[in-house]
């Protein structure tokens, strides 16, 4: 990166207060950026901006505080967020190829302007939409499609029949159709249940890495529009997730559960299988649901229940111990008051009558 | 796919009522079978499968309300299984091939009709069994053993010295025999202890994706015949799993833990290292062992403990909070009654007398 | 593995007592050695070595009930230690290498005495110290920095920009600058925030299999030098880990967690994001920070807690179910009692006075 702040106004639309030809050659938050980046900063963060050694800043209005460069704008956080998908975009430019080393069978199906990295594996039958990167090293199935504008880092598995689609992006080594975990219990022993369904991922997904998504004995394992899922989680077959949902890592989903729209779950939420997670729940990290759980609320703990109800648990529960000596305690008094009473208390309210 | 129902009673040794011409192209469930798909229903199931749109049934008998083709079967459930086996081995047929652009040092020995995939690194001192398939992008180091009919699925790595039995599966990106996590700390450093240890995984495990199945420092680190394992799941250095074990999702086991046959460990089930669980123990979701768990029994919770005081314990939680302001209260009401009786029982029963 | 007692006393500077010439093929635990293996013990396990089956062993003097061979060393266990080391050497030999199957683009900057495996994918850019193994099917993104004597197990993605020091060990299929999590939630969609920071890991570093550290939105992800990270460990966006940290299997950190020197975190602790673990802080299995936590202490629990307090309590929360009938029992009795009282003190003390 190298950039006048003459130009990067000009990118973003912005106006210039100080050196126009001052160069920056990186962008950084306010506390890490240095004499040759630039920073950013709303309204609300101005006054902590005064102390950045940032040499520029994206800034809504001018302050004379601030000693840095300026670039005034009116939105500096989106500002910035172009700027960085561009900068991103620079340090993953890559050249359309179909490397030599990678193998590609019979009767496959390749779009236009795409990026096939060596070692990179595709089955006969495929089918690749234009734009594409299939990065280094990685496995597609026989008969799978892949939509246009998709990213399959390096290591990532995606076994046969699975259907991917536009602008998808799949981080390295994670794990498409693999087989569902179904067996039979046969006198003692497992025997396998062919799996034969696929993995359906829609458009604007994006895939973390070292994530699993198996496929099922039968039918579909769908992955909503705009998801988005983080390193490490593992959806079991035939779960069927809604639309703009977001997963936090290490979270794990058995068999067939159903997760409407905008759900949110957190770092290693939980589930049993077959359950169903209504539309904008969201559950807060490690919460394990038991039971299907109704949308539009919050959850956390284990079984999931309303958050606020988990929370007052959870502080209760700290004084777990304390309360147990308490409890005892109250047993002896009650005990001791009883004794009392019996031994001043003679005769029955009736016979005293 | 593409079957009349002819083919298929023939292939399962049943009987069709219907149109035998009648072409089927996918089998499914009762609920998203569509009209050119086969589905099944066993005898409790018949009044369900009245509303499938299925074009066609395997069942136990006729049945007037099915509208559907049928084909009249002793075991549907066992019936379709067949038919699902022969569309997965279908699905992954693959021609036996050692691919030119895998590595295959010297000293190898490589058993009958293999499959050998592209970029498949097979190194010096190995022995591959027959009927096996290495995929594309694998790594088999150094004199490691691999039975007869195995299927090592893309990206697994398999390091030196291991030993694999016969008609194992392993699947994609899952690393068996890395380095046990074990260090000394001198002097506030960590040491690392070599770990010469092997993984020696017997006939007919199936290990899922993105697992990890520790070398130790020393001895052996063992997975007994039949045992099934799911995804994500780590199990650390010189761990004995015995025979026909269930573990599923997202399990960790820690250092040098023993367990027995026919065990079943859900999802995220974990242990601390060095314990014992025992033959057919079966521990829910969640559970946490922290001491040895003596065989034929279910537990649950953290720390492990018999499942029906696990959920016991877990449903009492649900009401601390609640239960936290009726000891108060209790307390409070104690108090007062103490108060109430000194001032009432002036003196003494003793003295009363 | 083949060497006579003479050789092995020379190598660790020891003395046979026994068979010089006497034959060992492996070194193995009192317990499951055999007699062509050398194992070692040593003072309080002089008594325990008596029914090894071992041929020899490692002491640390001469004692009568021994039947073995004998080789005296001053401290049997760093002695076994080098010797593991020199098999462990061995085991993974590797003769220097570029493999003709690897794909090194152009501008990429090697070091001496390297061996880099078919497969491996190195970016332009990268610069890789001496010494270093770069093993099959690994990915080396663009201008990555390698230093001298690292260990890049197969199937390692290392996404562009980011730098590595001396002597790393990253195991298998493990994935370094992946895209952090961040997305902004724009009318219900989840818009991806650029992630071009980029991931540090300092010197003698180990990395265990199937772990993910990921880049963030901008600025660093570092882990400290002297830092030993188990499997499937998730460092979310932005972390910063100290030095000589020891992290076990599927341990999560969420975003922005600051871990200082020497800190111990046990299988499945995780935490919140931004928050500070201070130095020497040791977290028990399955600990879950909610906020930052003093070094020089110990953790357990959700929300973390002193160790102790933690075992309190799950100890405690073992009662729960019997301590809530006992609460209601209390109840029923302070109410008999207060129902009691009622009916014997007719009048109120005043009135009565």
């Amino acid at each position: 990166m190298h950039y006048t702040l003459a130009e990067i106004a000009a990118k973003i639309g912005g106006r210039v207060i100080g050196d126009e030809n001052f160069v920056v050659t990186g962008i950084n938050s306010l506390e890490s950026a240095e004499n040759n980046d630039i920073s950013f900063a709303e309204e609300k963060f101005l006054k902590a901006a005064i102390s950045s050694r940032a040499g520029a800043l994206l800034v809504p209005r001018k302050s004379d505080d601030l000693n840095q460069n300026l670039i005034i704008c009116e939105r500096p956080f989106q500002a910035a967020g172009r700027l960085m998908a561009e900068i991103d975009a620079k340090a993953q430019q890559i050249k359309p190829l179909i490397a030599a080393e990678a193998t590609i069978e019979n009767n496959v199906n390749l779009g236009d302007n795409l990026y096939i990295g060596p070692g990179a594996f595709i089955a006969e039958g495929c089918r690749i939409g234009d734009n594409c990167r299939i990065y280094a090293n990685t496995f597609i199935g026989k008969n799978v499609v892949i939509g246009s504008g998709c990213r399959i880092y390096p290591g990532v598995v995606i076994r046969e029949g699975c259907k991917i689609g536009d602008r998808v992006i799949i981080h390295p080594n994670s794990v498409i159709g693999s087989d569902g975990f179904g067996f039979l219990q046969i006198a003692g022993h497992n025997v396998k249940i062919p799996q034969i369904g696929r993995v359906i991922i829609a458009d604007d997904v994006e895939i973390g890495a070292l994530c699993t998504i198996n496929r099922a004995a039968l039918d579909e394992t769908v992955i909503g529009r705009g998801t988005k899922i983080d390193d490490h989680v593992h959806l079991g077959h035939g779960v069927k997730i809604g639309e703009d949902v977001i997963m936090c890592a290490q979270v794990g989903l058995s068999g067939g559960v159903r997760v409407g729209n905008q759900v949110m779950l957190g770092p290693r939420t939980g589930s049993v299988d077959h359950i169903t997670i209504g539309d904008k729940a969201r559950l807060m990290a490690g919460t394990q649901a038991a039971k299907s759980l109704a949308g539009g609320r919050d959850y956390g703990g284990t079984p999931a229940m309303p958050v606020k109800q988990s929370l007052r648990q959870m502080m209760a529960a700290t004084h777990l111990a304390n309360d147990r000596s308490r409890l005892a305690l109250l047993e002896k008094k009650v005990q001791e008051l009883e004794k009392l009473l019996d031994q001043n208390l003679c005769s029955s309210p009736n016979q005293k009558a």
